[in-house]
């Protein structure tokens, strides 16, 4: 026994084969004859989706044909790495996919690019993560490449990924599940005179402990002032009673990232304060009540910050209600109010209302299923707005 | 007192302004008049450096005009995270440079590349990040710029962050410090049975514990068969008794990054295996040794690849025998055979040595400051090769 007994499945061999088909059948409606789905350490998703492989240091890309099957495309150091996770049994390693410290690697052959395409000629290549697809990547892959046109084909990955299967959705439950075990950790530890790094430290160490396989993105805790920021990191600041501790913590499971996101105050909190946490709790509430399966994601958006406004609080907005998720906590599409899809069963969101005013803000976040009718919410712990009780033992 | 007692100064602002004053006299050397450094949350190296700012789900960049100061250019929800932690005054705000999800964030009204590039006219267009800038960027960029050419310019920037100056060795020994204390944490909780994700994950939770601000990198641990794999990351797999259990953890202490290697077996280990490990051993002593201000970076690879090979572990060797270190865990220059510049006073390298066979392989990898006598290692803890007693406890 290799595994622990408590190891999650995940996605299985023959839905990565599967995968592979329906991208196939999507290129042929879009007249694209070869693909190429490139990855970064920060966006694996495109390379874990096709492959199962998870790049680290360096970059990677899965060249999927119009037909047949697909070879995986890594870096000079990540062999071995790559052979023990890939589904994909071909595997091309590519000097343009090593390190951005560039070493050289003395008397190491490796293919290039024109080795690579002769596999898989094609007179229209698609580039699916188009919009992070290095320049000099993209030169040395034009010089080689002999067909007509080198194309965007984010669109077509997309329409594939977008709508989960019930493997991928257990995937998603698994990582809520965990993503609470972390947030769980910090309600029970959390204490003032903690830096917001020790804080989010807690929810990374419990999720480690407890089945995650990394966090599902950089997790982080942002207090008082820090607060405001829709995108942070932690810092050494020391949390305070009586102000917004905000918590952003999310567990990977088999590629997939869940996130939660919680404003806490310690001890007491002041009534405007209190005020501005329920009607972001409530817009959340709300738009996880509207995320049905037919509706127009722009007709939610625009329930939901109608809301926020009449509340009183619609200077505050800075986007949203809601983002797709799968493998990034955050991946395509967005609901907001320009949104032209409509929400379908299958589809996967992080319902995410971020406000903030000049000195404060809040996240409230959960994951959600939509399906015919009420969403299906994969999170709930501690929606409450009530100050946590300030526990003994602490630092400040 | 917002920050903890114990806080870490890190970095100057005197020294973030004096890193722009010393590009831009290499700049004007190269004939650059303005340079664009680029980062990603991965990769978020150059635009730390320049302006102490760290994208996350969003990308960045620094431009420096060829005099006076620079402009932080970031996407449309970091203002706030940017606002608090960067070092240059001038932010503003790119579509190009949201995240991969790709949200309309209508209503918002942003400065395009053509308002950027008129604050910054330039003939000559240096990208720092060269490999990793997206294409996509680029071509918008290329649309907007009226000057004559837009051209690498990574080596504008490594010539000036190469050396380091003493608040950054301060930080890599602090750094090297806290990485020693989640190396810790590992020899005292390591049991048989736990997974290579918990082993890597009691790592992580000492150092955010004890003051790093992240990890430097992906920590992770590798066992068994796994330990092949030059770049890794943890799994489920519940590490045994008499296997290779490598561990490779590092903390992030003000944007830089440490890391340390070792090689842990449990319990017992068999003759070969200890053999092998001890030439991995005797290879890093001889490279730290031979470390020093004036020495040909590529006679140190020839010297240490020499003892490999006498030792009979020749076929085992996948590169090295040492990397860069700083912001970034692996970064410019490489200590190869092909290398062709000089070890100098002030520069900071990772000795890695990494070998594997068929069943199994290791690094010992520690940080050391290149002075004009012998090098200055920055850790040190268990380079015993002896097996570990199993604790009691243990799950498997």
């Amino acid at each position: 026994m290799d595994e622990k007994k408590a190891v999650f499945a995940g996605i299985d061999e023959r839905e990565f084969e599967d995968r592979i088909k329906r991208v196939q059948a999507q290129m042929a409606k879009q007249g694209i004859d070869a693909l190429l789905a490139f990855s970064t350490e920060a966006e694996p998703a495109l390379v874990r989706y096709f492959s199962d492989y998870w790049p680290s240091f360096e970059t990677a890309a899965v060249l999927i044909p119009a037909e047949g099957t697909p070879v995986l495309l890594i870096g000079p150091e990540s062999l071995t790495y790559a052979g023990a996770r890939s589904k994909i049994k071909e595997i091309l390693q590519l000097m343009d996919f090593r390190e951005s410290s560039q070493p050289d690697y003395p008397g190491s052959a490796l293919p290039t690019w024109s080795d690579v395409l002769k596999r898989c000629p094609a007179e229209r290549l698609g580039i699916a993560g188009w919009h992070m697809f290095p320049h000099a990547i993209f030169n040395n892959l034009e010089k080689a490449f002999t067909g007509k046109a080198i194309v965007d084909a984010d669109a077509v990955v997309r329409s594939v990924m977008i709508t989960k299967t019930r493997a991928e959705l257990d995937c998603l439950r698994e990582a809520a599940r965990i993503s609470e075990i972390g947030l769980k950790a910090v309600l029970d530890e959390i204490r003032p005179g903690m830096t917001e790094i020790q804080v989010a430290g807690l929810a990374t160490a419990a999720m480690l402990q407890n089945g995650a396989e990394a966090t599902g993105y950089p997790v982080w805790c942002c207090s008082g002032p820090n607060s405001r920021q829709a995108i942070s990191r932690p810092t050494h600041r020391a949390i305070r009673c009586g102000e917004i501790v905000q918590v952003c913590v999310g567990a990977k499971v088999a590629g997939y990232s869940g996130s939660i996101g919680r404003p806490l105050v310690l001890g007491q909190c002041d009534d405007a304060t209190r005020r501005f946490l329920e009607v972001g709790r409530d817009a959340e509430l709300m738009t996880i009540d509207l995320m049905r399966g037919g509706t127009p994601a722009a007709e939610v958006a625009r329930q939901v910050h109608g809301f926020i406004r009449k509340s009183g609080y619609g200077e505050t907005i800075l986007y949203g209600p809601a983002h797709g998720c799968g493998q990034m906590e955050c991946e395509y599409p967005f609901v907001e109010t320009s949104s032209t899809f409509d929400l379908a069963e299958g589809m996967t969101f992080n319902v995410d209302i971020f406000l903030a005013d000049k000195e404060k803000g809040f996240r409230w976040e959960d994951a959600v299923i939509i399906t015919a009718g009420a969403a299906e919410p994969l999170s709930s712990l501690r929606r409450e707005t009530a100050p946590l009780p300030v526990q003994e033992g602490g630092r400040a």
